[in-house]
């Protein structure tokens, strides 16, 4: 069960955090200060005192964080100690070129911890291709059947914003509990699932506001 | 000048309302109450009405808003009434995806706001080569250049991680004020220069967490 609930700002600066230690990872450093952690990952070195003070005594006075102790445990905050399952809903440009990027991210780095093992689309052309020669794009009514079976959890949608309610609610039938939406279109979710909006026409829509 | 500012929450809002009227638009609807647009929206019509109206009286009792006028003073608000220049730094697949993805939709729709004139490679291989037969690869040096004789004010941003703060420098130079990132790092902006990161990873790696 959670025993750690922080709120959303908190979790998105914790995934920030985490993507940052990898950078010391890869270069052996044992310690990183708040200084430098904060520096790289853009916020105050307090701030990520008070975010890492959280959950546990992670900082040694005048040495900093263990880097590989506290990547351990912020991977296991997030659940990136773990596989995740991914399935592509919707094989356009868009979907394929996003399935593509966490495949090879995949192939590259052991411990990444997404995997896409699923791919759906409603074209009968597309049916039967596969992502890389790996994933097979299969029927978009395989949805709910194929996510449970192959227990996947997280749904990255790039349907058109007319289809991304259905598919949306035949995974959540299936057992996905979490979406990356890239479709143009407000979609609803019951509590306990979450789903992220990553419209790219309402990203720049929303920075056309600053020019 | 500026003569409306409002919060980062409320520019977010915005962007969803005017998502949101086109369709009533598209269906020739002539009036939309706070309930329907809240619903399709995905707000209460309470946070509906109080964000409206900070600018301005667009609600008749018992009638709601007309969605013409709405829609003309968002945009107007949103700078979503005039064209505005759009270059992709990074001419990879998930790059290329994107700006398809901006360019066909501006071809399906005649006020779509965002047009892409401009891409950038450091691959030299790539250099000539045309995004849906318009908008030529130019090189990563001519950057700046390019960005100032364009008059580009918006960047979307899908270089590697180690290039992102040397692309969005030079494109800042060159004039540009605001980036949506893609690359997997961490991006400092001088202050009046908007950047959203839209990283997949770490957008992932927060859904993660709620699993």
């Amino acid at each position: 069960m959670r025993q750690f609930k922080a709120p959303d700002v908190v979790v998105r600066r914790l995934a920030v955090y985490l993507r940052t230690l990898e950078q010391y990872s890869e270069a052996d450093r044992q310690y990183v200060s708040s200084q430098e952690l904060g520096q790289l990952a853009g916020f105050t070195p307090a701030q990520v005192r008070k975010d890492l003070a959280m959950f546990g005594e992670f900082g040694k006075q005048g040495v900093g964080y263990d880097v590989h102790s506290l990547q351990q445990e912020l991977k296991r905050i997030m659940h990136a100690d773990q596989v995740l399952n991914v399935a592509l809903i919707g094989a356009g440009e868009l979907g394929i070129a996003l399935a593509r990027y966490i495949i090879r991210r995949g192939q590259r780095q052991d411990d990444y911890p997404f995997h896409v093992i699923a791919a759906f689309d409603a074209d009968p052309h597309k049916i039967g291709l596969r992502l890389e020669r790996l994933v097979e794009i299969q029927p978009a009514e395989m949805i709910s059947e194929v996510i449970r079976e192959l227990a996947v959890s997280l749904c990255v949608i790039t349907v058109p914003a007319t289809a991304a309610q259905q598919v949306v609610d035949a995974a959540i039938a299936g057992g996905a509990r979490a979406f990356l939406n890239f479709a143009p279109a407000k979609v609803s979710v019951p509590e306990g699932i979450a789903l992220t909006n990553a419209d790219m026409t309402l990203e720049l829509q929303q920075l056309a506001y600053y020019l």
